[in-house]
């Protein structure tokens, strides 16, 4: 009786959201209705907003509400240089923590026939007539360290290959601060194999 | 300049909601974009109609978008025990755990005239009213276990003696599971005092 009603339904709502169970959804239904009102409506127009106008950049697929997303659009970055993620989020992860200043290019997935991603899905077309161009001199494959992320990788490796453009997959071993004790076998036998002279 | 935009407006106005910083921020907007668009139109227009048509029960003040609560509105409570919270949360909480099937009173804070919150703030206008009127046999005082929380209990407690309406306060002490070891010398203190006969 008492959960039902618009209250309840703004509880069940929020639990839409990603790491938000039913008791931090009611925590934050009753610090928006009681505490913040107009930040609510801001968020509640700004996601509207978002969902209707957010669509995917032209040139690289991230998440953007432009034709060019700021990136693509930026004549101060370098052109030649495309870092090659799975997700929009991993664009914004990587241009938050390091000095890259080329493009990216977006998948939006991995290879996974068996889920009907194959290289068309993933606008793999789209990179081979640009590699084809001659308008890219190199790559940076930063897909995930998962199986079908290094099958990903590889076959866009491959393609680079193929057009003379040289390709560099990003590192992968004992994360910074990492005690050895506490590492995965698999990162720790990765770490060993692809140790460096120094 | 990759920061500003559509999606970093969205992020910016999920980290109002409470315990979301930037990063699950970022987490949320991006799953709300790329998996979820439907559930996040979902949660914008239910956000906007809760912030809209949501206000205060006329009889318990707690919040609701008719003018009485589902609590208050039904006929099959007993509407002669009350229980007295500082907010609508708190009645959202006790009517999950409990089996209490009385009334509720919503303060809406605590007497604490630092803050300009007096008797009248609280609705206490209200409910004196109420206990006078003889439609109140029993009230259950469950403010906060504060210093505030208490000298409200004990406020509204003289005002019940005063209309020979009887009044209990929740019991204070070690919560149910607790190792006395790691509990706080406050409570451990209240519930050697609190002590019942066995």
């Amino acid at each position: 009786m008492h959960k039902k009603g618009l209250l309840g339904e703004l509880i069940q709502s929020l639990c839409c959201l990603p790491g938000v169970g039913p008791k931090s959804a009611q925590r934050m239904a009753f610090h928006l209705l009681q505490r913040d009102r107009n930040r609510g409506k801001l968020l509640a127009d700004t996601l509207l907003r978002a969902i209707d106008d957010i669509g995917y950049c032209q040139h690289c697929r991230t998440l953007t509400e432009e034709d060019l997303c700021g990136i693509c659009a930026n004549d101060s970055r370098d052109h030649s240089i495309v870092c090659i993620v799975e997700s929009p989020a991993d664009v914004w992860v990587i241009d938050q923590a390091t000095i890259f200043r080329g493009q990216y290019f977006v998948l939006h997935g991995r290879l996974s026939p068996l889920d009907g991603l194959g290289p068309d899905e993933l606008g793999l077309d789209l990179l081979e007539q640009r590699l084809a161009s001659g308008s890219i001199k190199e790559l940076i494959l930063a897909t995930n360290s998962t199986v079908e992320g290094e099958a990903t990788a590889y076959f866009i490796g491959e393609l680079a290959k193929k057009h003379q453009v040289s390709a560099s997959r990003i590192a992968h071993g004992v994360p910074m601060g990492g005690e050895l004790e506490f590492i995965d076998s698999g990162t720790l036998s990765h770490a060993f194999n692809g140790r460096k002279v120094i």
